[in-house]
């Protein structure tokens, strides 16, 4: 496991129940993720009123785990908003969609200027925006929280990500700095930034999430091409990587995975799992928002799409049956063999620095555009524990934006500058292999064209927006003086001032 | 210019005007487009009635092109529309999003069940589909049609993609293909589908622009840097090229753009203008539906990053003055700048090939999914003329598209799979080069690793399921038997058949 991870409650013992007083917090919607939330709750001491639209839910929660803490059931949302200490404390965990409206909907009529309404679910930020706006109007905190660590996390520990106004966040921080997980005697639990925040973060998180899976996945595919090692031989290899700087969750479940064997067949397990990798829809939400905002997130969308080609099922059988040409594979010999599974460790690190760098882009300009103020160094704090890409990485992410808090992107930092420097050459060979041998490595490739370009003086986007003025009219500007012009590309070739306002408007290219 | 592209009028002399009849077609919104387009109706011959929300526009275009043809102007939208034979055809050419709807709702209530309602403008398939739905709740046709070509091609001829009922096309059919461009006899126009059809198309033509000129300005940076090749230099390069399988547009103009010279400074006009590539929002569109779709479009989502990142102008000015690590250019000598240039023109085809394809596959997705029944080689016909992706290639398409209607991919088809497979050692070279050179070849590197992975039997997909199985409890699917599982991880590792439902559902990774 990444990092000093302590899963042990922090309050010891829970305090003595106190069957006639008000609960500390409620919970409704008691599927595993809220089951498993108030359960953590509870242990922590607080008292927890549970509440689910099937009420048989909360009697099997009180009857299976009634003992580890002070639940107080309610069969109906009236009853559970009644057993509430003031200001209410409520959180959510349905559905994410419509189904968390309709719950809004029920609670609000019941619920008290100054109440706190919690949607701890995978809410798109887009929709928490909404919301918190319309609670605010009636009077309400709604906080949108990202909760990271799936059913184990919930319980154990999650890293938690919560919006919403800073004033709520007094309630409710204590109890959710209970329940998160502890790195180093930090809990991963940190305000966020006001309305959508948590909830953008979290799905930050997701997308950095795919494409560190993807680059993991790239580079057991061209060890496993390149070298001929078998999954046993790989895990050892990720057995290894933890040990140094790519010591993270994934690739610690990557060795079990590959180490894992498939017991029907006894043949290496990832060999009997059909490649074609799904998702769920915050991998595209993020790519869709760093489009909106700008930000190239060229790591993720590659890993989003790499998971969108893997699944195109009939096309990939149609062009099996027919053929196309290029290599395939094919082992690495002499000098090419040598050395190469530390190249791949360091293209793997450099990639990773590059889809980190991105997705902290994202939320730098996220939190510009919405002004949410966000502490990008405490976002890294809280990712260390908990969630899936906890990581000794994150510590470094934290100490570069430590040093300098307007850091234009992390690959300045000295550290990472540093280690990409020394992975240069490495990087630059595994590509080049790739692209020889014929093994797709979409993520490596798009990290080390990113880097070029981004460290690049004059990039050939100065012929874009040539053509760009040339076919459309819609201007440029000059190296060398102020202003917006046009060449009447048409006429004479002459050069025109435009600073009024673009003539292009109507072909929007 | 690509194509035989035929931009003299289909009827010779404009028909005699009837003053006294009603008009054939009305246009509303007179800025440069729409008095393009007007004027384009008028000289093939159709009475055009004419309006604008400032008359004055009105009268200057009956002032100054009054003699083109038979217009009918109107000050206000109620002569107008009363200027009209029925069933009315009313072409709205107003700026996209909240103008279009306030223009849509003041003409509703003048028109009569069966009119036809055209926005012309460049408005996302979404809003057009909610469009066409109110107004066939309202008896009324609604189109929403693509208009590419800019000022010029609104005049001389463009390529005009239209969306919507197809009975709407019987009436609007006829001008429209009288209006626009001819290329080998065939008018640059077609029914396309239902409702956003129309506006869906021309949003992948847009985006797969974006790509193509990504393309050439990789082309363009990989020769300057790798054999010293000034623009004028590179200018005849690309004249070659246009004589090739490459003849297009945008080689033609960007020969033009290289060539220039600038004026004030007597340098090449590239190396004035800021390297900072704008763009409008089709690109951006086009990518965000592609993730909805779940369809790779790697080429034009790079294309959109690229032109992103190259404008981050103060990142990029942070990391100048820093300084990351990595090769700068340097000029190929002996062997490795043999044959470059054309290994560069090839690599440059292959990955125009591959771009095409992501692009046509949006468009079968999407047709799919919306049931519009699009015609696929149709729609490289009427990209031949008037756009600005017009190229001979696009010959090519159709030609795939007309032997087999249910191609899986463009890259299974014959010729294009011989043309990518010529360039396999071309496009490999110039990728690896780019990447030794240290220039920036996103999109060049992106196709080719959606190349390789879109050929090979087995991707790392499937690890990635297994992380996914092991931390959010997400199942796989065997390759040897129906069903999904799930291995419990945390006990005796043994695997479970669970195809009830995902029992991860409520972490969406």
């Amino acid at each position: 496991m990444a990092g000093t991870t302590d899963t042990t409650s922090s309050t010891g013992t829970p305090a003595k129940p106190d069957p006639g007083g008000l609960a500390d917090v409620g919970v409704t919607g008691l599927a595993v993720m809220g089951r498993n939330l108030a359960r953590n709750i509870a242990r922590h001491g607080h008292a927890v009123a549970v509440h689910n639209r099937t009420a048989s839910r909360v009697d099997e929660l009180v009857a299976e785990h009634g003992d580890e803490g002070d639940f107080r059931p309610s069969h109906s949302l009236e009853d559970f908003v009644a057993s509430l200490a003031k200001p209410r404390r409520v959180i959510i965990m349905v559905k994410a969609g419509k189904a968390t409206d309709a719950v809004i909907d029920e609670l609000v009529p019941l619920l008290e200027e100054g109440d706190i309404v919690v949607d701890a679910g995978n809410a798109h930020y887009e929709d928490t925006r909404r919301r918190e706006h319309d609670l605010r109007e009636r009077g309400l905190h709604f906080v949108g929280t990202g909760v990271s660590g799936g059913e184990e996390g919930a319980l154990e520990g999650p890293s938690i990500m919560p919006g919403g106004s800073r004033e709520s966040y007094e309630a409710l921080g204590p109890i959710l700095e209970d329940i998160a997980v502890d790195v180093d005697g930090t809990p991963c639990c940190t305000y966020v930034g006001p309305d959508g925040a948590g909830h953008f973060v979290k799905m930050v998180h997701n997308g950095i999430e795919y494409a560190d899976m993807q680059l993991i996945a790239e580079a057991y595919d061209l060890l496993r091409q390149g070298l001929d090692l078998s999954p046993a031989q790989l895990a050892d290899v990720f057995d290894e990587w933890n040990e140094g700087d790519l010591e993270s969750f994934l690739v610690e479940i990557t060795a079990r995975v590959l180490r894992h064997e498939d017991a029907s067949t006894g043949k290496p397990f990832v060999d009997v799992v059909v490649d074609q990798a799904e998702q769920k829809g915050t991998g595209r939400w993020t790519v869709q928002s760093a489009l909106d905002l700008g930000v190239p997130v060229t790591g993720i969308a590659e890993a989003v799409f790499a998971r969108a080609l893997s699944g195109a099922a009939g096309q990939r059988k149609a062009v099996l049956d027919r053929g196309l040409a290029g290599p395939s594979g094919g082992r690495l010999e002499g000098a090419d063999a040598e050395g190469f599974v530390d190249a791949v460790r360091q293209a793997l690190y450099a990639s990773k620095v590059v889809a980190y760098a991105q997705g902290f882009d994202q939320i730098t300009a996220a939190s510009q555009e919405y002004g949410w103020d966000i502490d990008r160094g405490m976002m890294a704090t809280i990712w260390r524990g908990g969630c899936i890409i906890r990581a000794r990485f994150l510590d470094r992410i934290k100490q570069a934006y430590d040093k300098d808090q307007h850091l234009a992107s992390l690959l300045l930092d000295d550290y990472f500058a540093e280690a990409v420097a020394d992975a240069q050459d490495a990087w630059r060979r595994v590509v080049a292999t790739a692209v020889r041998l014929g093994v797709p490595a979409p993520g490596f490739s798009s990290a080390l064209a990113y880097y070029d370009g981004l460290r690049r003086d004059r990039l050939p986007a100065a012929l874009v927006q040539g053509l760009r003025d040339l076919f459309g009219a819609h201007t440029y500007r000059r190296v060398d003086a102020e202003g917006t012009y046009h060449v009447l590309w048409s006429e004479d070739g002459s050069e025109e001032r435009q600073d009024t306002q673009d003539q292009g408007s109507h072909s929007p290219h």
